[in-house]
């Protein structure tokens, strides 16, 4: 089987690399037709590391996907060969304390796609787990159902945030994860999503959202934005989404008292977290880890048309150009929100 | 003050009733321009009470309203002359137990318009506390801002329903406060409402709302479609709208495990309980009463032009055929949704 | 191997029934030392049937259990053989959509001893999974762990209500559950839990725990009693453990306003539900169904101190007078709270 | 009126300030029995000032009181001459829009005793509005419900961790405020709280509740004891209660995935906020502002004798002694938790 192999740091080669497998009990064997490029598999391709995770030997790269089953393994009764579907690359211990609580996604035996040592599905087949593998509906591409997954984060910060409907949104940063939290956000019953960023072309793409309120933190004062928009009373939640630690310097002035901060960028080092100015107006403060549980969700909203996610889709590659792919997307250009690999032609 | 005075049961009449009144200390006076009809209205018309709440003196009707404020009293700081208002029509104790828990719906000193003994607003003017009147935006019409208070209670509804993004719905019952409910669910973070009814031009008028997915209960059964919509695992939450004692019956069997029924229309008598039946699968029972909280909620998801609630408005009435408009709301025409009486010509 | 079986109703025997079997693949086998009686093991002993669980063949009773791991299979890291024990009894399929959610208790696949087809674990040794397996504290005996399995109703009941420290709580019916239902309210963070009954020696038990307040509603108006405890403001939740129809025509006149009813007692037929009467005061209605995530909870107030459940111990029977421990069950003595048979001697 | 005034930083004198008020509409004059000495008296009189709150003009400290009605204004109906009682310090606009929402303590025009320049109670008489003022029970004495205010910053601690019957909990730091939410965290439903402090006399004041489990972390690992205690899992929920900056470095350490993390403890400067590792187990951090809803819950909590604040008292003055108190608070003894002043002899 030929795949998109990160050897090492930089090097990303097109070759065999014999994972071929047959459905077992409970799996569904899938021939993947799109499948996106997310920044940590730049990063993996740039650095060869994140955090913890070090690339140590050859590795197939690429989490976001939806493809064609092929074939069922025995007790599957869901799917049957030829349905078009969309996977969720986390596979949990079904035995563990997280997995009964339904928090799958924070336990720790989680495996992952294209994080070292797990395979990712830049190649043509893949067998997965039938319960993580979600049909799509007849009118959604497998494009848009390789977005699913960085929407699924999207949808996780929404969950997490327990928006009330016509709650008002603060966004901060508009590259691919935070437009995906804007876009949940609404979709999850925010009245309007205020997005900060300094790259005008970020916020353009946001903007084409409706609900969304673009503010150019260059031209503007976010702060005075949000006090203006809500009659000084502050947003109801604030999504961080840029990962920069300066934010966190006076993020506490921009949500309402009771208001909540949902922490979805991740700087690097410790930030400065101001206690008493969060506990003034009891802020509360949530995390995410992935997702779990929002595949349905995700789909559901996409397959009604109250979320249109194409416009997102900045280029696609055929698969014999994924180096390529890899490329630009190590570029960072503004406009870029998602590139995509396409194995199908 | 000439208003729409009921005098007795089917005998409306437009006189002076003499209800001048200057704006106190918290206070504003409002200029009305626009009172929708409520089946609330309606019923007091014709039949001069609802359950407890006699009409035992001449009341004026209507409490759905807009206008413009033309004076302030003492201590009012957020609302000036000239500003377009719509008002909450239910006023607490501020000093109560509930308002104090900030459940002041269910206040039992809450005073409202148009419920007896309290006089409703299809008037000139009206005096009203500046914390339950509430700025419009500039681009919502008076029409579409006195359509706030029965989006309310739809938003209210959703608010108890506890939505989490991307869930689906049931809503039982097309008449004007479904389809409120099913705007409010889907604005709130629902992918799609399953609304159902046997009346085709009430469906219609739901279906032309995006997410809205229409079953005429004449023609197809409801269960079998929430099944199959639902890979038969049941909506995540059904609002009882219809207020027939009948769906009571076997409406466990529409929501998923641990579902969510919301009891929005009100059977007159108590109606069959499965426990044993819900209980099979956890599901949990939500009542509303009025709404609290949901008018900035409401306005914003108008303002922001996520909810278009313009197309409800099926005729609006000069204030001199206001007796009319009642006596077309009594017909009860399927495709009517909402009769507005206009104050200001 | 030797257990109780029920043949037919009013049919028990202690005879061989051959279920031995080993611990496989994350597995442990267990020697049974403590079962208590449940009603249901009661019922279907005098009925062969509950609803639409039918004893069709030859099956061993019981499900309240507690024991010592004798072996653990492959993959077992957490028990080792000599673990004191307390075993939940019934077991979800770790894959279906409930169980992923975290709500298995409601997955339609669930085995549960002792409702048919499954047999129960009135015998000398059982194999189960691990992780439904929980080690108890040393200083709790096998007596009281035989009672987590009662007790995780009432937790489960406590934990739907979703209780705020200080909560007044009242509870309909002083059984064995309602008592269960007081005491994990109570531990739960309620400040006090107003037991009504008719029975005095059932109310004489609950009223051995500090924070009970017991009402004989042969003597004393119920509604009268829980305004004048909270200054006419009603209780913050209302648990139903009665089971009897007639409690809920005016039940919606417990609660205060926005309060919460948990309905633990499941009447056979519908009951009459006043929508309008719960809905003035916006009310909510929870339901239970056995229990999920509550063994390790339960145990650890057991173990803490904090929860006694020794004293609902009404009267121990050796394994070989098992049949005669049924009969007094079946009697249903009003000072009798749990019945217990011990394996080992 | 002869008062504690607080003429500048260390000169605290008792003489006649003239506060001498009557009862107006909707309040109460109280005669004090007893009032506490909370730790930010104690910081007003060493430096003056506590962060922008500075004591610009002479001012009464104290404001943990409790005392007798002595007369009643206009519309007040649930209170008489007489009546012992427990008031909240704290006085919110009814009209703002935190307190329309039931978040009072967030309103920033509360007017708080003994924050300048609002006097404070350690003085004779005070006229307080009655909604704020508690009914304590017959065998609560004055001294108990003088402990009510610090024992509610327990409670809202408690409510903000949305406790779980069974919870374990963690508290950092067994000083007044934490033995508080130490408390607070068992009776409103905790099976456990691990304090930790390095100051045994402190601990074992917290010990001699049960569930308590100290841990001197002079002699502990606090980490370690946790992951013992919890099978490796971890803290349902943290209370941070030391205001130790260092305890932010690796707190998130100590919760189990998807716990909590209350902080409660005020940091003067902003702490090392570790998102990345929080995000891992994707936990949530809630802080607190004094407190809302709390006094009746406290109250109900005390009278039902679940809860138990007499040995807090660590020695109580007379009126005359007022002065030494402050000296005697300002030492700062180990075994010191709660001084107070009687002004009825």
């Amino acid at each position: 089987m030929k795949a998109l192999v990160l050897e090492s740091p930089r090097k990303l080669v097109l070759r065999d690399i014999g994972l071929e497998a047959e459905a077992g009990r409970g799996e569904v064997k899938i021939r993947l037709n799109t499948v996106g490029i997310c920044g940590s598999d730049v990063h993996y391709y740039t650095h060869g590391r994140i955090g913890p995770f070090v690339v140590e030997a050859p590795m197939v790269l690429g989490h976001e996907a939806a493809g064609t089953v092929v074939a069922v393994g025995e007790d599957v009764t869901g799917l049957k060969p030829g349905d078009r579907v969309s996977m969720e690359p986390g596979i949990p211990d079904p035995h563990s304390r997280a997995s009964r609580l339904g928090i799958y996604n924070v336990d720790p035996n989680v495996t992952f796609w294209a994080t070292p040592p797990i395979h990712g599905v830049i190649r043509p087949f893949v067998v997965h787990p039938a319960n993580f593998t979600f049909r799509i509906p007849d009118h959604i591409s497998f494009a848009e159902a390789a977005l699913v997954e960085p929407f699924a984060v999207g949808m996780q910060a929404a969950a997490k945030a327990r928006i009330q409907p016509g709650d008002t949104a603060v966004v901060i940063g508009a590259g691919p994860i935070g437009i995906m939290v804007a876009i949940a956000a609404l979709a999850g019953g925010c009245a309007r999503a205020v997005v900060a960023d300094f790259a005008q072309p970020k916020l353009d793409i946001a903007a084409s959202y409706d609900g969304v309120i673009p503010v150019n933190v260059r031209e503007s004062n976010l702060q005075e934005e949000v006090a203006r928009l809500t009659d000084g009373w502050g947003a109801d939640v604030v999504f961080e989404c840029s990962g920069a630690a300066a934010v966190w310097s006076d993020i506490a002035a921009l949500p309402r008292p009771c208001g909540t901060i949902v922490a979805v960028g991740l700087p690097i080092d410790p930030v400065p977290f101001d206690i008493a100015g969060l506990s003034t107006r009891e802020l509360r403060v949530e995390t995410v880890f992935r997702y779990a549980h929002q595949y349905d969700r995700a789909l559901a909203l996409m397959g009604s048309g109250r979320v249109d996610l194409k416009r997102l889709i900045s280029a696609t590659f055929p698969f014999e150009d994924a180096v390529a792919a890899f490329e630009r997307a190590a570029e960072g250009r503004p406009a870029d929100v998602k590139l995509q690999i396409c194995l199908e032609s």
